[in-house]
């Protein structure tokens, strides 16, 4: 029995035999989106969705080759959605490399608009990959269904993104919410859900109880990374969630537990686009001081236990739930 | 038995249905968005879609309830895409209101943001409503099959309409690429195959015949009204194609069949975001006066008949093929 971790080189093998497929007998516009969306799909991105997928498969059933092939229709969801992220966030790296609209040599309305298209057809691949894989017409169904209700899940999450800056008022919850349906739904429990469909596992509400916690767990763990991890290793600066404003559960409990002048100090320089890396350092130490770090890993550890303690109720398979156990760690317990 | 042009009203009252019952217990930005989604879906439009969807259905069976509450997919894939495609455009108007990423009020970036997400939000409801929808499991699969198939073509028209102002060498054949993939498939060719399919229709390739030339006479069509046509029943002023650079059928005409120096009074202009009234006036007599006018008219009728003639293949039933004339003769004869 392999792990569903053992997957990531055949899940990448099955993307490249995709897009060499997809690119057979076309030319010019449609050639060179299909080649630059195999350049970003395959540039980076550890797989994590159809790993999962592969996961929920399991539950009823042992990895094979059509789970395979339909597990990077995830990936091609990924690239759609990571697209129109790099967009709206106005970023201009992603996985090692430039941001997708950044791959056009047009003028920026050109770039832009191209890129939009382009993780349009990348989200049309993603439903033509699952649709196409060799399941019974009703198990397909019942994927496509979940891919439908993870994309607007996800959606809403993002929306939430976006306009929980601009409030004043945000609460510990909406922070949970956002991370519910943004990450937890998209990242874990939607392609976990969909692999135990097209399995024809029975009690895939249940994995509810795994997907969702682990998600969240692992949304705040990330978080913290992009606060305090390594730049090198993030891809990202440590700066630029808090230039966004995001009022991560770090920021709320600082707010909450640090002493009125220092809460301040974050509150005047959050979402401020020029702040120095010296201002920066002292807001982590804020965070750090305060016990607000502290708490906010107390809390992904609460997540984190609720999904380990789910998952003797999803299998009966010692090997597969020990294998469970290791994909929460994985997901919680990395460096990044 | 009554035409699919007679449904329209019930379109709109199973859009209203579907978007009342979207909004149950939703509160927040979900709710904004579903509000703002409903507004625009329903604020303008001519339901083009779900009536040829209805009259693909109707090649083997009557209309019934299903089949109309499965068509409003195809109004939300719409919204989806013009939404998009406003963005791209930076149009400010559509439907005779703003356009979607003009009905937020936070600043550019955000709006547009929020924009693009409430898009991709309505694509996941347009799946949801087919999938949803209550037809045998084989018949629904090869409905999702199609609409991918559209959503793609659409995209690759899309990128070849953004990418061909910006071309020295564009032919009639890639304009009529266009119009096929961007149009044809997507107005008319996608939506009938898919209600065909939904019908279990056996000879659904053979709607290409139709739906593909009347897909391209109607653009070719629509090419012309959008130059000649009367700005209040456009809703959309008849300088934009000319300022966006389109390369038409009556514009490569007059490059081809106009004296010299008048084609170079074209060439010089199009593309221009600065050009006067007399100037395009003059652009539209050289287009007339030419003869390109009447060439691109020829073009659009040749393939108006080439559908005509397909009707007597695709059913047996004398009504319905009185009735897939008379909506051939809507889609090509109209005033707009």
């Amino acid at each position: 029995m392999t792990s569903p971790l053992e997957y990531r080189k055949d899940i990448d093998e099955a993307l490249e035999r995709f897009f060499v497929k997809k690119s057979q007998g076309k030319k010019g516009i449609e050639l060179e989106a299909i080649v630059k969306l195999r350049d970003f799909t395959l540039r980076g991105g550890k797989r994590i969705r159809p790993i999962f997928m592969l996961a929920g498969y399991w539950l009823n059933g042992e990895i094979d080759r059509r789970i395979i092939d339909a597990s990077i229709s995830l990936e091609l969801m990924q690239s759609y959605l990571l697209i129109h992220d790099d967009i709206i966030d106005r970023s201009d790296m992603r996985r090692g490399g430039p941001a997708f609209h950044r791959m056009f040599n047009f003028d920026e309305q050109i770039n832009e608009g191209l890129a939009i298209v382009c993780a349009d057809l990348s989200d049309a691949y993603s439903h033509e990959i699952l649709l196409n894989s060799e399941f019974p017409e009703d198990r397909l169904n019942s994927a496509m269904k979940i891919m439908a209700e993870t994309v607007e899940m996800t959606g809403i999450g993002q929306l939430m993104d976006i306009t929980l800056p601009l409030s004043d008022r945000v609460t510990e919850e909406d922070v949970i919410d956002v991370h519910r349906y943004k990450t937890a739904q998209y990242t874990i429990n939607g392609p976990m859900k969909m692999g135990a469909a097209l399995s024809g596992y029975r009690k895939i509400e249940s994995i509810d109880n795994y997907g969702i916690p682990l998600g969240i767990a692992f949304q705040i763990q990330d978080d913290i990374l992009g606060m305090f991890g390594d730049e090198a290793q993030l891809g990202k600066s440590v700066l630029s969630d808090f230039k966004e404003g995001k009022k991560t559960h770090m920021i709320l409990y600082a707010f909450e537990l640090a002493d009125p002048r220092d809460a301040n100090y974050i509150r005047e320089r959050l979402g401020k686009k020029e702040i120095r890396m010296e201002e920066f350092e002292k807001v982590r130490s804020i965070i750090v001081e305060s016990g607000a770090l502290e708490k906010t890993r107390r809390l992904a550890d609460s997540y984190y236990q609720r999904a380990l303690s789910s998952i003797d109720s999803l299998t009966d398979d010692g090997e597969k739930r020990a294998e469970l156990r290791k994909m929460a760690e994985m997901m919680v317990k990395r460096a990044k």
